[in-house]
């Protein structure tokens, strides 16, 4: 089959006759519909990780096969959840479903198991998630981003009167503005590019150009979506004492700064990564949010690798690979 | 009077003709009895806060005179909470006497107002708690250090089942580790000096060397108190994804490390900073707790430059000036 590999010469190459996969036991067989870029996928082609294999980690795609007696998800459209566990019953992880903390975890194009941007994925079928029908492929596949948001509410509670600032217009600030302001939260959306924001302030969510905002910290909770040294800086800067910063970005790269603010405001950093599906497909389902305006660009599978430089491109926001 | 000043010289000096302070209106003028060297105020003597003027903030002394129609805290002896606020009717954190996050808040010894190493200081009468008769001054003057050690305490719920490590075996992290022992805590005090882990061990701390203990992503709550950044690494090296890593030092040079082990494993890192005076009183007027085996030395205030230097040696604990 055909798969985009990220191989031992740390070279990213498009691979026409990748091995098909066999779903092991318990794992279900999906064909990919179309499948999502992220810039964890960029960071793993600078070394993230150390990862080696086929990349991705959004997808949505139909069901072909299942290796296990309960045929029912045959035929269904799904999106896989991009961690599995260990299964052992006493692994207090995966009895909490929280696969993504198991110490013997695997993940979806990024550890241990190859990924989505293939012509098919294998994924233990508790990770599969049926899509409503309602739910197109275009919104279906940004589940993963979406759930990743929305962790924020399973980790902390915010407040009907809390002032929420998302830093940062790229994917990530755009999804989580979009989702907190989806949950009647006061939230306000600050970046450098006014298109972007644009997106979000047509659906509703407050916006404001980083140069016109008046940095003062006085904001409850402040959501670091920019990935980058600075934008932590001005996070805390905006952080109230006995606030929360919220961290949404894994960066491989190390950072200098003070940490001498976090104790003297007495600043909870929280970190943050993925979440849980099914208030993800809730929220698409129920059309409170439309991410289809993040797609910046659609490529056939065949030209992956021009799909790969385009989603380097400064302005691009979400790029699909259609199988 | 007689006072420790460090001045825009950026200079150290016993200044004994000093101009003593007056009582404002709802001041209380405080003999001071002893007195306790932070390492704060180590660092202010580098530079940290940028302030001048009398140095010191953990004392204990007796009140000669009061500023207002209420004169009952006369001859009582009282230990004062470093900070005091605006005391604006409309000021959220004085209206939850959190007077040490007041945006206009003055803090003894270390930011607009003069502290507590000299023969007397002012502080307003709110900030000043009295000491339970059974309380001996060499344990009331770690009220202070001990309020900060249980701010934790106010800022984390942690659980009877919880495992708990104390990084660190100079005063801040054996104060923290006696306090949470003395609440029935399950706390492993981890540091690199036997004589200073054997003082916790001795009132019941489970201890460990650095050197023997195995580092493990497996504690709830993980207390930086070492303030070096290969302490924080430790720390992080030893909390388990959603546990909490609580900052205390306030380290005034900038750090290096990698933040995605934070997003990872999605941490919480708190800072913690000064608490709150009633619980550490009556943990002290309990006998819980004895705190006075870390006092390395008493110097006449005389000697206070003396003092100074002897705080600045490794296996020192805590040295205290007696007026």
């Amino acid at each position: 089959m055909k798969a985009v590999v990220f191989d031992k010469d740390n070279q990213l190459k498009l691979v026409n006759d990748y091995e098909k996969p066999v779903p092991q036991k318990g794992e279900a067989l999906v064909k990919v519909t179309l499948a999502g870029i992220c810039n964890t996928d960029y960071e793993i082609t600078k070394g993230y990780m150390g990862y080696i294999g086929i990349l991705g980690h959004e997808a949505v795609g139909v069901v072909e096969e299942v290796n296990s007696e309960d045929k029912s998800l045959i035929g269904r459209r799904v999106v896989p959840e991009i961690s599995y566990g260990c299964k052992d019953p006493n692994c207090n992880w995966c009895n909490q479903k929280l696969y993504r903390h198991c110490p013997d975890r695997h993940t979806l194009g990024i550890w241990r198991k190859d990924g989505v941007f293939a012509q098919y994925f294998t994924m233990p079928v508790e990770t599969l998630f049926e899509v409503p029908d309602c739910v197109s492929d275009e919104q279906a596949v940004f589940t993963e981003p979406l759930a990743a948001a929305l962790e924020i509410n399973e980790q902390l509670h915010i407040k009907p009167m809390d002032k929420v600032v998302v830093l940062g217009d790229g994917k990530l600030g755009l999804i989580t503005a979009l989702a907190l302001n989806a949950q009647n939260l006061n939230v306000t959306l600050v970046g450098k590019h006014q298109n972007k924001l644009n997106i979000a302030n047509s659906q509703g969510v407050k916006i404001s150009l980083l140069s016109d905002f008046h940095i003062e910290k006085k904001y409850d909770v402040v959501i670091e979506a920019t990935g980058s040294v600075s934008g932590f800086e001005t996070s805390l800067a905006l952080t109230k004492p006995r606030g929360v910063l919220v961290l949404k970005s894994t960066v491989a790269a190390t950072k200098e700064f003070n940490l001498a603010p976090i104790v003297i405001d007495e600043i909870t950093v929280l970190g943050s990564r993925c979440g849980q599906f099914p208030p993800a497909l809730r929220m698409l389902e129920s059309g409170k949010i439309d991410l289809t305006p993040l797609i910046s660009a659609t490529y056939q599978f065949d030209n992956a690798i021009e799909a790969f430089e385009k989603n380097k491109e400064k302005d691009t926001l979400k790029i699909l690979l259609k199988a």
